[in-house]
């Protein structure tokens, strides 16, 4: 299960600061949509440079003009963007074919998907990611087990991860787990990230 | 019925060259998703600075962190913002919380919402778009003829208009008709943008 930590809200210094801090306990790096409407690829650019052998996603949560936007964040040095479930199917297939061909992969994001949707898209070949949109979280809404969904080649978990639900989300069985402020909001960041990594090593191994 | 002119694919510098071009023609400027991920805010604060007494529409197409990225946009000196109408409701009713707090409107994206949907958002005090994607224009989509929508306090349409298709944008009666590359990508973008606002004015006062 990869670790990916989720910059947003903050500045490109601050979140480079931030991850060289935790590099050691995570695996995935997410230049956050709300940094890449601030400061655009500047934001994705800054973070490849500093880590260069980190897998950094960025999360466009492109809606239209896929072949355009996955050229952007990957020329950048992004290994995965994000596509939103909800975007035309004609979207979602480009943008898999864009980053197909550089090598790169698409994160689904599921967010306000119906089954109906998370049905048609699950043949594709891209990690699904099962969403609660920091919107909905400060409406209360914490928890994912909401549900059934489909079958899906690879997952991810976003939306509100803490080290009071991580057995829940663990439970699901993501590829990817996205953790957010409770790493970057933290009293100290490396504490919480090396106490995800303790607590998802020791679920892993029960 | 305002002309939207739509900056996409191009450098600030450029975007603000073309307007300064066809600024008698156009009422309203839109900063488009593929300026703003590219420059981030940086874009809508040269285009405010520019033509402080135009509106300008920020592309956001915000699915989450509603009140963040409105302020975002907002505070660069946008006017009016942009929301998926795919997103969640809590997500749409946060961006118009905050952009009538801020003096400004929310223009909602119908890109590939049901017709359930769009009943659901047609009670909000927004600008409600009908928008055909880029992506689905490359498929050959080009027409608005396809189904029918409820009553929209307000309505703009956009999305491969043209001088070939005008005529059928305008009889749809949108508030804002939206204008992109039949415009900036015109060999003379101001002698289109002159062409658009002859025959708009001439369809209207059949």
């Amino acid at each position: 299960m990869n670790i990916q930590v989720a910059l947003d809200r903050m500045s490109i210094e601050e979140s480079v600061q931030l991850v060289r801090n935790v590099q050691e306990q995570v695996d995935w790096i997410e230049v956050g949509t709300s940094l890449i409407k601030e400061y655009g690829m500047e934001s994705v650019r800054a973070m490849k440079k500093a880590f260069p052998n980190k897998v950094v996603v960025a999360d466009m949560k492109t809606n239209d003009n896929a072949v355009y936007e996955c050229a952007l964040c990957f020329d950048a040095g992004a290994d995965v963007s994000t596509v939103m479930g909800t975007a035309p199917l004609i979207t979602i297939e480009a943008c898999i074919a864009e980053a197909k061909k550089r090598g790169g992969q698409i994160m689904i994001d599921l967010l306000n998907t119906s089954l109906e949707q998370q049905k048609q898209l699950s043949c594709y070949d891209a990690i699904f990611c099962r969403h609660i949109s920091k919107d909905e979280q400060e409406l209360g809404r914490t928890s994912q087990k909401v549900r059934s969904m489909p079958e899906f080649p690879q997952t991810a978990v976003a939306g509100g991860v803490s080290l009071e639900n991580i057995s829940e989300m663990i439970h699901l069985e993501p590829d990817v787990l996205i953790i957010g402020s409770a790493i970057t909001k933290a009293v100290d960041p490396f504490k919480a990230a090396l106490l995800f990594n303790q607590r998802i090593s020791r679920e892993e191994s029960k």
